[in-house]
């Protein structure tokens, strides 16, 4: 083997090694992307959440199916305003890092698999931590009893009070 | 640089080109494994589904969380019997390829993101494609009219009843 053979063989390595790294980061940015499994919805308003959320409405709720269930995306640092549901809500984690805090009780870090209850008429908040954005599924039964109850803000404070 | 340099930096990316390759294969399995969001769960039994099917619940219903959340995961070929929900059932499809099928109508095909109401009463099963397995989320609303109601197996007769 002569030099040129083995210097035009280096080059292909060269190329193909270069290919992979590159093909590496794509499939770095498929399993992020992996997480958002439905559409990501339109963007929740600013009234009642802090920060960018999105939420898209998979099951309307009608006389049959009296479950709105919804998609929630948090973008890092968002958060919902403090609210209760007359008849409970059910969260399902699907990706990223959440926190989920019900009032005089500390922040509860949800992640990836997490199964919620949030017990009838308790406040409560929901979103992302600082640093990495939250999906979850949001199931609200017993719609006739009324479905959500909107109060004030999460200041700064109250979400960043989480117990290290 | 000498022959033995080359040679030497030759080795070298050959080792590093194998061990991307490596990290590849993981790559793709990781991809392939972040479907599965919750634990899989037990075996479903065999006595209402055919192949093998694994439930894990999620929510467990009580007084006041009149709705029982499952996690499905079926291995390719496997699906449910034939049954009907009395409140009716909301599918939330996450991962794989689903068919979904009520009775007198043509089998659905469920993937990632899509969202189904299975009507009270109506007759119907869901499963896995044959060569690709399938994730669930099932949410069972109206429980106080009865949860479920189980007939008789898919038949591969209807099964294979795939409109091309």
């Amino acid at each position: 083997m002569n030099y040129n053979a083995i210097s035009a063989l280096f080059t292909v390595l060269l190329s193909v090694l270069i290919r992979l790294q590159v093909s590496g980061q794509v499939h770095t940015e498929a399993v992020t992307d992996s997480g958002a499994i439905f559409p990501k919805g339109k963007r929740a308003p600013t009234s009642t959440f802090t920060g960018v959320v999105w939420v898209q409405q998979l099951i309307e709720p009608d006389s049959a199916f009296n479950i709105p269930v919804g998609y929630v995306t948090f973008e890092p640092g968002a958060r919902s305003y403090w609210h209760s549901h007359a008849g409970g809500q059910v969260l399902l984690a699907l990706d990223g890092i959440g926190y989920y805090q019900e009032q005089g009780k500390p922040i509860q870090i949800l992640k990836k698999g997490d199964a919620v209850k949030c017990p009838p008429n308790v406040p409560h908040w929901h979103g992302a931590s600082p640093t990495v954005g939250f999906r979850q599924v949001a199931i609200t039964p017993n719609t006739a009893t009324g479905r959500v109850t909107w109060m004030k803000p999460v200041t700064d404070q109250e979400y960043n009070n989480v117990r290290k």
